[in-house]
């Protein structure tokens, strides 16, 4: 095994359980008559994934979305084991009611930063009933994201609301062990229009520098504002030891949540390099960060986008692989900026499908999965 | 009545039956009991809103939203007369599946610019019901709103979106008599997150100069990207004579729908300095303008933050009204910029609610609209 | 003396010495013969600002545009005594070159985190020279804003950028005395257009942090991507004892330096909403805040622009002074938004005029400040 | 000479002359020593870098800032003629002074929009004089970019501004004869930072409308908002028959004026592909556009950066003509979205350095132009 097919190895990446069925804007979700209708379904479609592309090994999940009583968790166990999956990251859902919890409506006025108390407490819940899943199911990564925010001015103080959200992380935090990580998501708008109650990646890393060495930042590529440098917050994070993990996926503009590398591959492929770089320089080791595919597939079939999205990641980080950041440090200190740029350009324009191609063939996967795809589902 | 007051009045604005419903976000829509369910309990809050701030007296509606069968149009139609409104702008819906013509799968390919020919008739079809049933609730007015566009590049031709566009609108337009208008809208993206089939007021200037006389283009404020001059493109479509009327709404980001001058109440008093300046240099009348709320409410409840978007925007206008154009024009003139600025800000300070208030009282009006609506919905 | 007006007289504005020169673009600079041309026209004319506003007692300054040299900074001290005013902020400037120091063109590859050793070794005792000044001149603030960036992706590692620039930053911080303050700045672009060394308050508090207690972070509302919510960062860098001061302008696209307050005065006012509400919760003391106007004037005359702002900022402060922020609490807490916003938006819109016009004249000031500066000019 | 190489031959580039000069930000411009003083020396690297790529047989030319009297135009054709160069478009400046005309102090107030008439008149002699300068020199093509714009919202009537606007413009295009072109351009901001004279693509459209068919618009690639799809304009403009050019350059932010391709070579392949899908239509003839680049080179080497820009050009054309646009059509009709993405993906991916190489080894350029530039500067 040669050195480029030993690090292509070591990217491990996640689908999402929600990935695979069709999601909708607030105008519409147009379901059809093919897509998965419940998590089993789903979960088939991710084992013949994992088959046919040799990634997807872990499938995040979503609760109560995936499964809202014990039964069904017992059935989803069994179910990823049947074909052949780990449960990833497990996902607190706290923008949607829980069977017996709180009142729907009341989830208006938010969750963990709610200004009624049983609210907050309620939501706090939730997560330890996660962190309960996770330990169930074999996982050791608690996702949060927080839909909490305001619509308008008067809505809520900032003061109480990034208290109450400090206390309700602290009391979450606090239930992890040495070996559990949370994962705190950031996120600039929606659904909270005026404001969010984690607005960037400073906020957050702010909030697991209060919670502890066992909280980390994940980085969602389509939460940031136009013309925002994502790849120097990825190093800014590495360089603080608080980087957790991605969440993939492409915009325009706002969280469009298109597949991966769809619009902006350069972009995908520059983060890539900020962390190909890093673990040249022995600050991070790639297979400790969580590489998660977050999509929401409203027309093209929902599998064959994820199959498009992971070949882009593929792509990005087979490209970044070719660098030779030693070299490319030499130009830098030389002030040669031609000749770092044309470095880095180079290795984006090689055409990295063969050498992928023969990793794939090596391990006997599908050489074309989206073709192969398409042959099993009919 | 003084110049003021009688100015004042000729300013008319509709309300949206879908506004004084719960609207809600991709991920959840929080209803709540007090929230009106039917057409009918949308109507009589209407009603009510009208008798307090003697706006509202037009009502848009959206098919098939509001009403899908002729039996529901025809009590429509009589509860609209027992709460004293009338039919404002119709708004054709082509986003939703009308029962009896297409499959909800293949609206996510697009409407009048779909590749599926019987899709495009279906929606061609729609529009002249809508008009149809225009006539039939006394309305002169159709608003149509697009959600054709793509989520990737390759999804569809730019040239055969643009054809069908245009082949779609002619089909429509045709249908319009001689006092009927046709207004478009644009919108930067969504539910199109890669590209919208009208995307800006250019193209949709352009569309309208092709479609004829009584068709004009449509204004919503939170259609735009940051960063646009939204004034300018209202002086520039009334001197083009193509300003056909607004929705009005605010945002921070996206199209966040939010409260009218929630936000941004200096921009919506600009806005309407382009529109008194216009009528002051005799290139328009106010009244032949249409002024529409559109927003999604959210968390608040609907009815009040309707009542805080027309004050909202009764407060720009009056600021508006009290600017001495000719003044300006002399500033202007001698680039004294410092004393131009000075005028218009001058009429932004001023504190116009008591105006406001005995034009109100005048009319027999309820002097606090939204404490008098709370005692009411008690 | 009442509450509004002693409150009211806690804000100290400083004006900028080069606010008063004329700005340009990168196009162009149209200087008219009346703009003064040396610091020391400047300085008079901040002596008249001064008074007729009673405000920019405390001029910010900027070196080495100042001046250069030992003789006119005598000079330059003598000038301050002789108008009656007073060294406010210094201003390192590390994008122009220092006689005798370093060659203009290697400048172009930054300043603290520059590859070359001796440039970065330059600007920090660049910065060690401005500290001097600053005791010379009897002030205690050092702001520092980083030209630092690329604008290509190969340009520079961020790690390397990150790394150097923690260690310039820490060698000028180490001259700092106990009552000295260092305010440090962020930038979303320019002139680095790929990416700037600190891009936002996220890497600003970051930074900060690292320092020491004396270190705090300046926010300029033009350094923002669009749709940043900027008093969300005011009031969590309050909550982290962070919040050094502001450069005040305004802006529609990118950091443009227009006239503060007058392209949306709403935003400043929710600013100072804010901060008064920190104060009513004994978080701050708006007294220990800097506040800066920092424009470019490249159009209008430069002293009436800055009397514009000056009337700006005092208006949205003077509003936000009028918000019971007990009473918001109360609405928050029952979750009554209508209500919570009701109360912010009444105080926007009074006019506050007349209470401004009144603690004017108890203080001799001028009524009419713009007019009597044009009178005074002639 | 097969089908891609006469294709791939069609593509002409111009290189504006002062693109081999250095350019700034409105901080600081650092020139170094070896940045070419006078046009001579930019003609003379235009010559070498014709040489070398075989593109930029055309140069841009900017007036009054290449040469001011007629004994230095006389110059410059003698010196085109030495370089074995054409003169390209000829670009007029508004925003700075021509001897002999008007104040510099006065063109802050706008060129063909100002409210001083003799300022207008200034503005449109210059045009007129460059329509001169363009036939002496054996150019076609007239380029206006238009500094005019308003930094306050009291500073210009948009209703004056445009009527001046269609005014000026009429004046200069009356003086065009049959077979020459008005090129005009668009830009969301800067130097106007509140409004532009002609601010987008639909304004500029309906400008050249009403000029008539020698006028066309000139799309820049850094002159949108941001989410902006240029793509989607660029083929509406086609259908129009009103694309003239482009001005090449990229951007993270604002009008960045970085390397073409250097941020986002996607978006540059999406812009290909909609020229070459028209070309396959029959709507345009590639070679009856006109590309042009123009960027600001601040840090880099000018005459390097100009060749990575070309590649970039060169390597985005070359894929975007390896699309088979039938069969994308096909997938499209048969709402196959994940193929027809995958097919311009695809075309993006592939290694096309070889067969550009192929080419330039044929026409007897160099292999690799920066390194044989690096050769010859020394």
């Amino acid at each position: 095994m040669n050195d480029f097919t030993e690090k292509f190895q070591k990217l491990e990446i996640e689908v999402p359980s929600w990935g695979f069925g069709r999601g909708g804007t607030r105008f519409e979700t147009y379901k059809t008559d093919t897509d998965p209708k419940t998590v089993e379904e789903k979960l088939e479609l991710a084992g013949i994934f994992n088959q046919l592309t040799g990634q997807g090994k872990k499938v995040a999940l979503h609760f109560p979305w995936d499964v809202s009583t014990k039964e069904d968790l017992l059935k989803l166990k069994e179910c990823l084991a049947k074909n052949k999956l780990k449960a990833g990251a497990i996902n607190s859902n706290m923008f949607s009611v829980r069977p017996g919890t709180v009142l729907n409506s009341e989830l208006r006025f938010g969750s963990l930063t709610s200004p009624v108390e049983k609210l907050r407490k309620a939501s706090v819940a939730h997560n330890i009933d996660c962190i309960k899943i996770m330990r169930y199911l074999g996982s050791k990564t608690l996702v949060i994201w927080l839909p909490d925010g305001a619509n308008s001015p008067g809505q809520m103080s900032f003061y109480d609301q990034a208290e109450r959200l400090e206390k309700s992380l602290k009391e979450i935090y606090a239930k992890l062990k040495k070996d559990e990580l949370l994962l705190l998501e950031y996120k600039l708008f929606e659904p909270g229009f005026y404001s969010t109650a984690i607005q960037d990646w400073g906020r957050a890393l702010n909030l697991v520098n209060k919670l502890g060495k066992n909280a980390k930042v994940l980085v969602d590529l389509g939460h940031h504002a136009q013309g925002v440098n994502i790849e120097q917050i990825v190093a800014l994070l590495i360089r603080e030891q608080k980087l957790g993990g991605f969440h993939f996926n492409d915009k325009k503009y706002a969280d469009d949540d298109l597949a991966t590398g769809s619009i902006d591959p350069a972009q995908l492929y520059r983060i890539f390099c900020a962390l190909c770089e890093a673990e040249h320089r022995g600050l991070i080791q790639i297979k400790d960060i969580s590489f998660m595919i977050d999509q929401s597939h409203c027309i093209k079939n929902p599998a064959e986008e994820l199959v498009e999205s992971l070949e882009n990641i593929e792509l990005a980080y087979a490209k970044a692989l070719l660098v030779g950041y030693s070299e490319l440090k030499k130009h830098q200190l030389a002030c040669d900026i031609s000749m770092a740029d044309r470095l880095l350009r180079s290795a984006f324009l090689e055409d990295v499908r063969p050498l992928i191609y023969k990793v794939r063939k090596e391990k006997y996967l599908a050489g074309d999965p989206l073709s192969e795809l398409r042959k099993r589902k009919k």
